[in-house]
This record gives structure tokens, C-alpha cells and sequence, in this order.
């Protein structure tokens, strides 16, 4: 699995399991909506900023999204 | 602290650890030595993908490398 298909993966089961819309996510990151969107269908590469950004609204760490890419990308 | 300028020391950090020049680290990453150099000097934010080819030749993960920033940052 690329990383960027891994990385939208997690995006939309991160911000559905914090009970946000992508709009929701938009507003408290500062990121557009058609940003997110473009990022969980794995269409985009997000930068380090964009995952640092993503964290708070999500309610984790920058790290640990990354731990979760890897592990997505080695089990598929 | 900006994300850039951690980034950058941490790189430089973990090259010199692992005894890689820039050249080296570029040849084995993939990546040009010019933009490992920019990189370092924190004149260029990283991807998600360029932080995953880096993470092999400095013998470590991609979620740690952040780790390492998400420290720098908040320790300056």
C-alpha cells in the first residue's frame, strides 16, 4: 500500500472515530475541506506541518499517526 | 520553535549519529543532496514520503523521527 492511500486511511478513521465532519476537521486545523478530502482518498502527500496540524483536532500526537501509516502500509 | 527548524536539526542530528556525509545520506535515501542540505538548514518542510525514504539510512522509524521533532519543538 502507497503512503498516501495508507495515510488517508488513517485520516478518515481517526476524524470518524473524534466524531468529526470533514468540514469539522477543516475548521479546527485550518486546513480547506477540499484538502481533507483530497488526503483521505489518497490523493495527496501531506507534509510534516499537515500531520501537526491534523493531531490536535484528532486528539493525538503527530507520531502516533505516523506509527499508524506504518503499520497500515506492513499489513495492508 | 517552527516545524522546519526542528526538523532540520534532527536530520542533521541523526546523520552525523549514523556517520553518513549529506552525499551519502542522498545517494542512499534517494533523494538530491542539495534538498537534504536545504532540509538541514530548516528552508524546506518535509513530506510525509521524504521523511519514510530518510528513515532507512538513518537506521531508525519514520514515527520516531517525529517523535524526535515533537521533543525538539517543545524543548527548543
Amino acid at each position: 500500500m502507497e503512503i498516501e492511500v495508507a495515510f488517508g486511511c488513517i485520516l478518515r478513521e481517526l476524524r470518524t472515530n473524534a466524531g468529526l465532519s470533514q468540514e469539522e476537521l477543516a475548521n479546527q486545523s485550518g486546513l480547506h475541506r477540499t484538502y481533507i478530502s483530497l488526503l483521505e482518498r489518497g490523493l495527496r502527500m501531506p507534509s510534516l506541518s499537515t500531520i501537526f496540524l491534523l493531531s490536535k483536532p484528532l486528539h493525538t500526537s503527530p507520531h502516533e499517526i505516523v506509527l499508524s501509516v506504518s503499520k497500515k502500509m506492513s499489513t495492508g
